[in-house]
């Protein structure tokens, strides 16, 4: 595969709309797409960055050419261009035939159809961006809420890379300590204290980036959470009020042909898919119907169970007290009791439960909150400037923790500084390959085979 | 409702996608948008035609700014522009949420989400398109096929328009004969006789033009055919031998992340759709079951029915001369008689008969051919450069020539020349609406409501 060879594909969703946008790259495609303009001077002398109103046409054999489509063609001139080299955007009319025709002519012009990632691949090679940003194209592409939208953006001005950027030139400086006591090793050995430090800080620096991976996987993947409790609990009505209040609403401003639904709410940023567990009955009783077993998956595979008893007629205490105990033990994750009905309830809420009202709306924002606090244990990861959601990312940062802490092992029982030194170039070379800095051919295949096309 | 207030909305698919394509335009637009931007100067002073990159920020009230996204803004200075105002085309991440947060703002900022079409109405209030033109812009998004797309294209590039402003030019001349008269009786009365001669030359020409609204609203429409015929006589086969020839494929180049399905096949440009039906029993048998009544349905609303008969093992002559009567009586529309398995039919195919095998494909042609006859009866229309589509172009022609008509009428029985004045003013009116010369508020609600947004 060469990688400056004129690729197309088309960027935006294929669907009845106004415009769509194809996106097309390389050596020569400028050039390749004037012989088919209905301006070509204008084509081939537009500056970067300018657009050029025209037709393209289809060239039969015999002088004859069919219209394809009016549109405008957006020229970016290499390397100011998202992958470095010349790049057109054709924007034509959003027409599914409309799209399949212009990338027919685009084929048999030369364009080959662009791999998966392609664009954002050329962009990486032509050093415009490093690995991190690349993922991090595919993370904001791929958002399911603002929170996790928002910090993909962080991603992608390269705040990941920042950090770890950062480790990186502390390491340098601790392999260069390391190596003067490798090449003068009379000097005083007391000199190897500042890298200890450094080093710990190091360490500190990359676990705190690593515990972010909670959220960011929390913030991409979402979070199940069942409801549980007896049929007259009101799972039902808190079911919906939950559904109603805190769906994420697609914007009347959106107003395409095609709905874009949501899967389930959105609490704190986090997509959060409620199940309703039918089939709950008393705890101990006979749990026979398939109903049943799928409540018990459910809990099983939830980060949250809300287990809900009736307030205005509740069950004798040890009778809930059962039930709850049952519910933890069957919850794969943390439990929240709930003391629904308060509007209808009689006596006061017992410790350990939030009091709610699915009717009033009280006591909601304290489940939300409890909500939040059991989905998202690592809160530290609030602050962080950089989080991080890719599993390559993960692992090396954990790769190079281990090094960093084979080296510390290494200073305190003083083994000889060049095993040390190995740890130390391994540590630099984990950190390396997540910016990209050290990278191979099937990494950069794998990684990039996951990108939608035309990106 | 204004129509220079700054408007946006989302004018590609709504989905996750490389890209999406924001629209903005109006009065005020780009000074708007730079209060929002992070190089406000570059974006001010951006020529029309080109190009900035830069950041979208949300300021906060305390001074901060959320990044809304990192996008470019494509910017069109008036008249040059579609809609013939300030344009800018946000070109920015298509992810769904991304879209969101970047409308939310505009809203913010004092953008008003567009209403459908609403860009198209302002290009044709700005007298950039005439109202045929405005229709083939919603009729080249919905085509169905390539056939119905090109017809759409040659309407955006005004074919309809400028064979009705030919016709127009004819009937002007036409009343300012007839004016002449009115003003100088006294003129030899055989002076008539040139108009005459024209007005049929008009008639003939809009007659032509109405005549291609059979093919338009079968191209947007489509036809649906049935498949008839005994359990054994192969109409499964036949329905996917068609389906996988002729289904209409989207390229690979595609590459989407969402699939675009075509229903039913394509034939010769037509949207085809085929039902298999599947409950059809011997004519004059007991018709009992569901299914059959859901075939008649089926056969009814039929533009033509496949009547297939088993060749390898054919029922009696009288036998499938009853049926294939009964068939004729059922079907809405033409029916073609298929002689089917011919590679294994021993004596010939019977005169009204195609004879097709599914196997080894040997008649398909024919058949397809047959098929086109009866769905596209008009078949005139094939070399017509303007073919239209719309009902409201259809009507308003169809009211033209009926003025006309009477104006010809009147011109031979010799009614006063007054009476005949107003008919021609009538056919006038009623082309001029066509453009949109003549045009009124409600005409145009009605019109553009049933665009999609950002169109």
């Amino acid at each position: 595969m060469t990688y400056d060879d004129p690729i197309a594909a088309l960027a935006t969703p294929l669907g009845r709309s106004a415009l769509a946008v194809v996106r097309c790259s390389g050596e020569g495609c400028i050039e390749l797409m004037a012989t088919a303009f209905s301006r070509p001077e204008a084509l081939r002398e537009a500056a970067g960055h300018t657009v050029v109103y025209g037709r393209l046409l289809n060239h039969g054999r015999e002088g004859q050419a069919e219209l394809v489509d009016e549109l405008t063609a957006v020229v970016f001139r290499a390397p100011r261009s998202y992958t470095g080299e010349d790049v057109i955007e054709l924007v034509c009319h959003g027409s599914p035939k409309t799209v399949e025709s212009v990338l027919g002519l685009l084929r048999r012009l030369g364009f080959r159809p662009a791999e998966p990632g392609e664009f954002t691949l050329r962009a990486f090679l032509a050093g415009k961006i490093d690995l991190t940003q690349a993922e991090a194209v595919a993370e904001l592409i791929d958002a399911r809420t603002h929170r996790a939208r928002s910090l993909a953006l962080r991603r992608l001005s390269g705040s990941v890379a920042e950090r770890i950027n950062a480790v990186k030139a502390r390491l340098v400086e601790i392999s260069a300590a390391v190596e003067i006591h490798l090449d003068y090793p009379e000097e005083d050995s007391s000199e190897v204290a500042p890298p200890v430090q450094a080093l710990a800080a190091a360490i500190a620096d990359l676990e705190r980036l690593v515990a972010t991976y909670a959220t960011g996987k929390r913030l991409r993947d979402g979070a199940p959470v069942a409801i549980a409790g007896r049929t007259n609990a009101g799972k039902s009505s808190l079911f919906n009020v939950l559904l109603r209040e805190d769906r994420s609403i697609v914007s009347e401003l959106h107003g395409t042909t095609r709905d874009y639904i949501e899967q389930g709410i959105e609490i704190d940023g986090i997509p959060v898919t409620l199940y309703d567990t039918a089939g709950l009955r008393e705890p101990g009783g006979a749990i026979e119907s398939e109903g049943i077993r799928r409540s018990e998956v459910i809990m099983a595979n939830a980060a949250a169970v809300v287990y809900l008893v009736d307030g205005a007629e509740p069950p004798s205490e040890p009778n809930w007290r059962q039930e709850l105990e049952a519910v933890r033990a069957r919850s794969g994750g943390g439990v929240i009791a709930v003391w629904h009905k308060i509007d209808r309830a009689g006596a006061g809420v017992p410790p350990g439960f939030i009091g709610v009202s699915s009717v009033s709306g009280e006591g909601l924002d304290v489940l939300r909150n409890a909500l939040r606090r059991v989905i998202l244990p690592a809160s530290t990861a609030e602050s962080e400037a950089a989080v991080i959601e890719s599993d390559r990312q993960k692992q090396l940062i954990d790769r190079a923790v281990e090094a960093l802490r084979r080296v510390r092992e290494g200073l305190a029982e003083q083994v000889p500084l060049d095993l040390v030194a190995v740890d130390l170039q391994e540590a630099l070379s984990a950190l390396g390959e997540i910016t990209g800095e050290v990278s191979s051919a099937e990494l950069l295949d794998v990684m990039f085979s996951k990108f939608c096309v035309g990106k």
